[in-house]
């Protein structure tokens, strides 16, 4: 047994205001068998707000709070109970659906907590609840997202400045996984993001990922970026000029990629068992087609850093937050994703 | 009864190295109910070549092939047989597979014929098997495909400039439709081509179409550009300036659109009965979603022409091509919908 799975995965609360905290606790009632190889990074109160929300449900009474001051502590919490360290400074609960600083410093507190913990190798993976971007923005957090937060930390905590610490984001739904070579920036800027290099690197970490689950020859499928892949060249000249080097550079190192492929048939062909994962040129391109498969159980993961870190791809949904009503399946599948991925 | 069901719908038969011949007879075959509605525009040998494919099969000898010289023959044609008229001057069938100017022109020269019954309302709409593009360039056809063929020879018929004669392509697989901005260039190109007046005017093309389909109120969903609709200004700056404005337009000429949505969620949002049609702002947006859910449905339908024009949403298959094994199942869908937009 690697000593990894002694090691608890860190489940952050999210966004206090949204579904997070919620989904957390119903994702730990379904599944009491999570409970010894889980803790919470969240906001006690927060997290005792959302177990009651379920105060009326069957089995509801099952789970209980635990709160423990570190991550080492989980062996000694009763059966039955959900683990929590709490990891931020919140004064209060923040009302449901409410955007603000308060908010988004908490969010980024918990995800600082897990991230610093599995950087230490404290804890065996990372998964994250959602949070606001807007309340992130409100609280000073110049990060757009988890993804980018995550890989300053990563960074610093190597010593090394973030453009040393190339991440990439992917996304899985049932029978499709999709990398994205950029994510949060205009389009138009995504096109220019689209270079021999960082096209290379994220064929290169897909690789690497799946290398690491004991996947060495994943079949990448790499998309064009125009319509048709350009037809030859008569709608635009990127796939000959851009991605077909980076596709020949990592066919070189041994790695089995191919394309560019027309990115509107890629998809269904990667679906219908062709390749294992797709390379997307810019993040609508493969962001549609998994999310037409079933938000309900995609998974969303972040290649490249040092430690795993799984989300379940959908948002704070604010409009839901507080009616017990979310569901913690897209939860569920990031936990299960991160444990066998650290298995 | 409208006399539009007493004119024959004109079935081209595309490319006649490709898959098209042969999915022309496996349609008509499948579907004796339609061989008294229907007259193919293709070439006679190639089209005996195609009935032959099937000789070894259960009912093959139940179609036999009829030509007639003018569209107006149609009720002549004995019961069982498919009628064809000569549409082209190919000297010999050509070789499955083969790209080259004589497949090249006799697949324009049947457009031709289909396009010019129609506006001449002689035929009751136009449906088309694939071409292949390299053999239509080969051909000196200066127009890309289909629609932009269609849409010069309506305009030259109209005596006016193609400007003047604005098409747009909707594809539609089972529960998703969606029209696009622009389709055959770069991407680059294809976010220029993003302005007020495009979008608008596709949302207006949309509307008029679904209108005559007797659906006056149809739920126009339109879909951003950039990620997440560029956050709020802060990825992309085209929803607030550029789509926007378009869709409050359309609203006030009492259209029920609505967006920009976020690009990654709205084609997911429409399967799910939220919308009837989605705007795409570019080729790939829109056709990666449709032929995910489904390649083997999937309908092509150029909206603003003057008459009704539909088509499989797939290629000659030049791979597949006189084996007799290519599917007719889109060919049938096309037909059916064209037959349902002007019963």
């Amino acid at each position: 047994m690697s000593t990894s799975l002694l090691r608890p995965l860190v489940l952050t609360m999210g966004d206090p205001a949204g579904i997070g905290p919620e989904i957390v606790v119903k994702a730990l009632r379904e599944r009491p068998d999570l409970l010894g190889k889980v803790v919470v990074a969240g906001d006690v109160p927060t997290l005792r707000r959302a177990l009651s929300l379920g105060a009326h449900e069957p089995r509801a009474d099952a789970l209980m709070l635990a709160q423990i001051g570190t991550l080492a502590s989980l062996p000694g919490v009763p059966v039955g109970c959900m683990a929590v360290v709490q990891a931020c400074a919140l004064v209060q609960p923040v009302a449901w659906g409410d955007i603000g600083a308060q908010a988004g410093r908490a969010a980024a507190e918990c995800i600082e907590f897990a991230a610093r913990a599995a950087l230490r190798r404290e804890a065996r993976a990372v998964v994250t609840a959602p949070i606001h971007k807007e309340s992130l923005a409100a609280a000073g957090v110049s990060h757009p997202g988890h993804t980018e937060l995550l890989q300053a930390l990563a960074a610093e905590h190597a010593g090394v400045p973030v453009t040393a610490m190339p991440v990439r984001m992917m996304l899985s739904s049932p029978g499709l996984s999709t990398v994205l070579v950029s994510i949060h920036m205009s389009l138009r800027q995504a096109l220019d993001a689209v270079t021999t290099a960082r096209v290379l690197q994220t064929i290169e970490t897909t690789h690497t990922h799946f290398q690491r689950l004991g996947h060495p020859r994943a079949r990448i499928a790499v998309a064009g970026l125009n319509p048709h892949s350009g037809e030859g060249g008569l709608f635009g000249r990127e796939e000959i000029e851009v991605i077909a080097p980076a596709v020949a550079g990592a066919r070189k190192a041994g790695i089995d990629a191919s394309g560019p492929h027309a990115p509107d048939t890629v998809f269904m062909r990667a679906r219908q068992g062709d390749f294992d994962v797709v390379v997307a040129m810019y993040h609508d391109q493969g962001l549609i087609p998994v999310k037409l498969l079933g938000l309900e159980h995609g998974v969303n993961t972040t290649l490249g850093l040092p430690f795993v870190r799984t989300s379940p791809d959908h948002g704070t949904a604010f409009d839901l937050a507080g009616t017990g009503r979310a569901s913690a399946a897209s939860l569920l599948a990031a936990i299960d994703a991160a444990m066998r991925a650290t298995g």
